[in-house]
């Protein structure tokens, strides 16, 4: 079977075309099946292609001229869904052109468009914004929802357990993904009222390809003690940040103490080795690609300031979704769920 | 003047009475004007006394032989109040036979207590929890509420702002504490409607000791642009341990890759002045000592796992606040803030 193409935003994010284009070269050099839907000025966009020999044959240019602000209002960008390159990108899998969507634009206006252009699956209330966080083990966890739901009712947060499962499912090989709601403690009677009645509602139900295990706290995220993490927008938007702020904190921290000594010199450059991994481990362009689950289509948001290597990643992981049908996997465990009753408000 | 003496919960915390002890004493040989109310069983505590022969005229021992167990309910433990060393500690300064109490038991059955020893302040809704992190810079930033009030209003959010601006004049001397409220984005429409409406109050008060500047994200909480982040005990709870979290994770990561071959663990060697100074700087124990804002009284939570150093740290924290009147300057910066009628509900 041949991979739909992947359309992809080359005006979102920070770095400008030319790094979008050369992370879709870069995932191309890894996969010679990938094929584009390149989405922007095409003037722009020829001028980087003219560096990556390989791309002309595998991609198409859909030429507009608008493109959404990274701080504009997504109301505001909403009315120009048609003309933007980030509407565009998304229409292109409404209608058909392309498998899955990549964008590094600004993800309040993605979620937008993604939501009218495709809207949510059948069966669901609302989607959700899941990303891939490094662990202590070889599985990297998954976390959801980041921000697109700031306030979550307890039906919410079972959806994306199941959501965020299928995914897990997908990356992790495990049949029966541990899943588990953020919380501010292990006991059942931490927590709001929401969260409590979720975990009621997952510990209860049969029959789902998951294992519920509880709550977990922000501190034991990334000890690769379970797969999938559940929580509001607005926590998982904290929770993320903060994980992303202390892991840039201490490696900051390091440097100026690595920096501090002729000793201490000497024994970064022997040392390299050891911490060229860690760099390998926490650099977030190697985790780069959040997901907005629960669309009738896939659509990757990638990070504004990530390099080519970090949209590289980024179109990998559309393309995986896309070949593994997440899409329709979704939607078999959301209606298996309905037949359960479970799913009643 | 004298300092008035503190009353420790010896029993309190998962390391034991020896532990508490040692931390005391090694907080008194740093400053030998510290005097202590030990309460707990005697025995023990005198037993650990013995290692520590100057402690032995700087304190007294209050018996008693009930404990809080660390995963015991709150409402349970207060009815406990009368005969446990939580519970007596706590009491001890209402008393006046203390001037604060330090224990590292059960944090929500020591908010308990404290609440229903010491009372909360005149004008003031709800007490918080508030903590020390370290930065990029030389100051701390305090956090506040760390989980004593799951859900906030506008309200709350403006007299935790006000508390912690007192506490971090305090710290690093600062006239007026640059305060945010941890927000999800920096615009103003980013957020829930209680942090816009606290945003809105601070924004338009006049007269208050502190300079309001917007919202904070989570990633930015260590980076020392601000003295002071303000949010909700569980948006709090969960970026304070997802920075713990992560900060171990990223150590975890380090000293795996230094033992991954024998150059990196050369390496390790070389700079081990470099990696003792990252450690020192992160250890928990170094920023110990989360402080109850709001009651009639001065309150040290001490982590349950902190070691004899960091027991010593939240000894200090007490002496420090004891000594710089913290009740006393809230009291009347809350007042001020009344007349202002920004206090309103």
């Amino acid at each position: 079977m041949s991979l739909p193409r992947i359309a992809i935003d080359a005006m979102g994010g920070d770095e400008g075309v030319r790094v979008m284009i050369e992370g879709a070269a870069l995932a191309r050099r890894r996969h010679d099946r990938f094929k584009f839907l390149l989405v922007g000025d095409e003037t722009q966009i020829r001028a980087a292609l003219a560096d990556h020999p390989g791309m002309s044959g595998a991609s198409e240019i859909l030429h507009c001229e608008d493109v959404v602000g990274g701080d504009e209002k997504p109301s505001r960008a909403l009315r120009r869904a048609k003309t933007t390159s980030m509407g565009l990108t998304v229409d292109a899998v409404k209608r058909g052109e392309a498998g899955a969507a990549v964008s590094a634009g600004n993800t309040g206006a993605l979620m937008a468009m993604s939501k009218l252009a495709l809207r949510t699956m059948p069966g669901l209330d609302r989607p959700a914004l899941a990303a891939l966080l490094p662990t202590l083990t070889d599985d990297d966890v998954i976390m959801l929802d980041l921000g697109a739901n700031r306030e979550c009712d307890p039906h919410n947060l079972v959806q994306f357990a199941i959501m965020g499962a299928a995914y897990s499912r997908i990356v992790t090989g495990r049949e029966r993904p541990r899943v588990r709601l953020l919380n501010i403690g292990t006991e059942e009677t931490k927590g709001t009222e929401d969260i409590q009645a979720a975990a009621d509602r997952l510990r209860a139900a049969e029959g789902l390809a998951m294992d519920f295990e509880g709550y977990v706290e922000a501190d034991k995220i990334n000890r690769g003690e379970c797969d999938v993490v559940v929580c509001d927008g607005f926590s998982g938007n904290i929770a993320l940040k903060a994980i992303e702020g202390a892991a840039r904190f201490v490696t900051d921290l390091l440097r100026s103490a690595f920096s501090s000594s002729l000793r201490s010199k000497i024994g970064f450059l022997v040392s390299r080795p050891a911490t060229e991994l860690l760099k390998h481990h926490l650099d977030p362009n190697n985790h780069n690609g959040a997901v907005f689950l629960g669309l009738n289509g896939v659509v990757v948001k990638s990070h504004g300031s990530a390099n080519a290597k970090g949209v590289a990643n980024a179109v990998e992981v559309a393309a995986r979704l896309l070949e593994d049908d997440i899409t329709n996997r979704i939607a078999k465990d959301l209606s298996a769920i309905d037949t359960m009753s479970l799913g009643a408000k």
